[in-house]
Parts: structure tokens; C-alpha cells; sequence
């Protein structure tokens, strides 16, 4: 039985459900306006949501308020009422009033609305962690209650130890795997273009696919319908790049470029 | 304009709002027995949620098998029927069938069910990502669709990069947390609390907070009423120990501890 077991990862209990919500178009409400709400407004907004805030103006801080001048949100200028639900996908409640959170957690739970009390854990169908952003790529820190700052200082540290341009390679495999799609569409090939985009991802160094072009990947697809990924070197010498040109490891914050 | 701008984060939209989701205790119900299934199964059980699989049996891997053996999920051997979703708070579909996949997301939609249809983007209300997981620390690398494959391998570089004992250093401070709210449990202590507990973060280096013991935190404790934070030494020094035994560096991996 013990040799069973091994065979599968073991489960670590105690840990939360990491997701990546698609908030894109969906409409949240924040309710209040100080520090805690401005965090929480420039996450919806990173993640392209609508977003309302409800507060009285008097109550704003000056990012909240900037965002507000600048339409980036919705603003409603009083305190919270029940109907400030209708319609809404998520509610994020950031007040210093313990019996007013209390009473919009109830209201949301009936109406299945998911929701976050700031700084009342049992009050949270969610928690935030501390958000690395690097263009397509986010990498988020949970320390799971135990420590909000040492997961900001995790994050830091992360942030240093990443490849340059990460953020680029990633956005060429994200195209490449549009234009694979676009000339392979059959659903029947899934199998096969997953296994082909693995292969890919497993052939070149992180400066290779930063150095994608367009053109490269054309080239690229060519060897899509038999299963096949050339080196990066086969790719420019494809398109006549003479040997020294093939990769430039560009390096954008120096401004100059070594032959490879 | 452009200098009022500056003054405040910058919206960088085209994300996920990434979420710790608090699954404890709640019903997860994942149609699917396949490998994508189990990935999905083993993420829910780590975030201590209650797990249903419906999946005729026949369809099972032998990792889901596995679990369905061990009583660590529960299994209905059939298709899914809509009646699966009552009490549910959230669905994950795994199967090789679009039109059922559709007809469950739109069941689920109705029902205000939170879901994740695997492979089929629009129907998501959210997507998983590669999960680094130490202890309470988890860290979750998201590239928003564009590389499942890149997403691993960043996680595997950042796995490599952290602090050793990473996990074991935020243990201590969530039990440090703890202790200083059962002794200075005022509401209105909050802020004190909270600024003192940035202090602590800020004054200890990783090797000191994984070296924490709860007699050390005990002494700690004692200079919070007057908010000050001592030296690791100096909370070593007070317990008695000699100058060369008050930190030890001690390396688990080859069994030998160096005086600091």
C-alpha cells in the first residue's frame, strides 16, 4: 500500500485554490476608498474589469480619486446600499466598520455573489497575494494569512531571479500558438499541436524566444505537419541570415548587440 | 496631466485577477476522470475542499482511481446529471465532449456556479496556473493562456531561486501573528499590531526567522507593548545562551550547524 501511494503526488492540505479569474468585463464593487480599496482597484483594473466604487467623496484617497477624475472607475458618492449589488459579479468590501462588512457578506452570500471583507478572513470566499506582472506573465505570492509583507519581499526576489524579458518570450509562444491554430484549426489535432507547442518550448533557450520574429515563426510552422521543430540556427539560415547575424542577443537596456 | 499620472501605479491591463480561493469545507464537483481531471482533483484537495468526482468508472486514470480508493474523494460512477450540482460551490469539467461541456457551463452560469470548462476559454470563469507549493508559501505563475508549458518551467526556475526554508520562516511568522493577537487582541490595536509585525519582517534576515523558536517568539513578545523589536542576538542573549550558540545556521540537507 506504501508503494502505492508513492506513486502519485502525495496531497499537502492546508492551502488555497490559486485561480486566475477572468475578470475581463465583468462588473466588480468596491466598497470604500482608502489604501486598502486603491490595491484592490488597480488589481480589477489589471485585470480589465469594470469596476464601481462606492464611498462617500469625502472618503477617497487621492489614488482612489485620480482614478475616479480619470474615469478609470465608476464612482458613487454615499455609502453602501443593497441595490449597489444588482448586477455585480464580485464585491470587495475595504471599511473600518466591522457591522456594515458583516451585513454586505450576508447580503452577498444569498445573492451567490463572491466576495472579500478586507482583514475578516472568515468573511472571504477569497484572498489577494502579493502580484509580479511582467506583460502576459503574473506570478502571485500567497503566504496564506501568515505574512502579507514576507510575501511582498518573496516577490521581489522572484522578480530579480527571472530570465530578462520573460514577459516577450512568452508573448512570441502566445502568438506562435495563434498562427498554429489559425493553419492547423481541426479540433482532432489538439493532441498534436499541444504536443508540437511542447516541443518547441523544449527546444530554444529563453534569449531564442525573445528573438522570435514574426518571419521566424513562419518558418517555424513549415515543419508543423511533420511534427518536426528545427533549431534556431536552421531558422534564420532559412531566411539566408549569414551565420554571425543569426542571434543577437540584444540587450535593450545597454543599447548594444553580440554576434552569438 | 502627465505628472499628476506618474504619481500612482500605472493600469497594466490584459491580466487575470489572481485569486487565493478559500476551498475549505466546500463541495467541488469535477465531471472527468481523465489526466487534466486529476491535475484539478489534486489542486482542490491541497486547498482542503470536498471532492465529487462523477466519471463512469470505466473512465478513470489510475491516479484518480487511486484516490477514489482511498476515500480521498468521492465518486459517482455515471455521466453528470444537472441534479449533481445542488449544494455545489464550484465546478470543474474535464471531459472529451463539447456539447455536454456547454450544456453543464450554461447549467452552472444559471446557478451562479462558479466553473472552469478545461480547454474552452470562454467558458471559464477562471483558469488554473502552475502552482509552487512550500508549506503555507504558494506562489502561482500564470502566462494568461499563452504558454501552459513556459508557465511550468517558470515555476521550476523560481522553485530553484528561493530562500531555503522559505516555507518554514513564514510558519514562524504566521505563529508569531497568532501569539500577538491572543495577547494584545484589542480591535483597536490593529494598526499597532500590523506596524509591528512589518517591523519584525524587516529586522530578521531569512536565516534568523527560520531559526525562530517559541520561546524566542515569547521574548520577542515582550518588547511589542513599548513597540520595539530586538536583535535575533539580542533575543538569544536574554534566554542565557553563549554568544557563539545563539544562531545556528543549521543546514538539514548535510546534517552539520555553523556558529554565527
Amino acid at each position: 500500500m506504501a508503494s502505492r501511494k508513492s506513486q502519485f503526488p502525495q496531497v499537502q492540505p492546508g492551502g488555497s485554490l490559486i485561480l486566475a479569474w477572468q475578470a475581463k468585463g465583468k462588473h466588480i464593487l468596491v466598497v470604500g476608498g482608502g489604501e486598502v480599496a486603491a490595491g484592490r482597484i488597480l488589481h480589477c483594473l489589471n485585470a480589465d474589469a469594470i469596476v464601481t466604487v462606492v464611498c462617500p467623496s469625502a472618503g477617497l484617497n487621492a489614488e482612489v480619486a485620480f482614478r475616479v477624475a480619470e474615469g478609470q472607475v465608476k464612482h458613487v458618492g454615499r455609502n453602501f446600499e443593497p441595490s449597489d449589488l444588482d448586477s455585480v459579479d464580485m464585491v470587495l468590501v475595504a471599511i473600518d466598520d466591522p457591522a456594515a462588512s458583516t451585513a454586505i457578506w450576508k447580503l452577498c452570500k444569498e445573492r451567490r455573489i463572491p466576495a472579500n471583507i478586507a482583514d475578516v478572513p472568515p468573511e472571504c470566499d477569497f484572498f489577494f497575494g502579493s502580484v509580479h506582472r511582467d506583460g502576459p506573465l503574473q506570478i502571485m505570492v500567497s503566504t496564506n494569512g501568515r505574512g502579507p509583507r514576507l510575501a511582498a519581499l518573496i516577490r521581489r526576489l522572484i522578480a530579480k531571479s527571472l530570465p530578462d524579458n520573460a514577459g516577450n518570450a512568452i508573448e512570441a509562444i502566445g502568438v506562435l500558438r495563434t498562427k498554429l491554430r489559425s493553419i492547423a484549426p481541426a479540433p482532432a489535432e489538439s493532441q498534436k499541436r499541444m504536443a508540437w507547442m511542447t516541443k518547441v518550448s523544449d527546444t530554444y533557450s529563453w534569449e531564442e524566444m525573445c528573438q522570435l520574429t514574426e518571419d521566424d515563426m513562419d518558418v517555424l510552422l513549415r515543419y508543423y505537419p511533420e511534427n518536426k521543430v528545427p533549431t534556431f540556427d536552421e531558422i534564420r539560415a532559412a531566411q539566408g541570415f549569414p551565420e554571425q547575424q543569426r542571434l543577437d542577443l540584444f540587450d535593450g537596456s545597454f543599447g548594444f548587440s553580440v554576434g552569438a
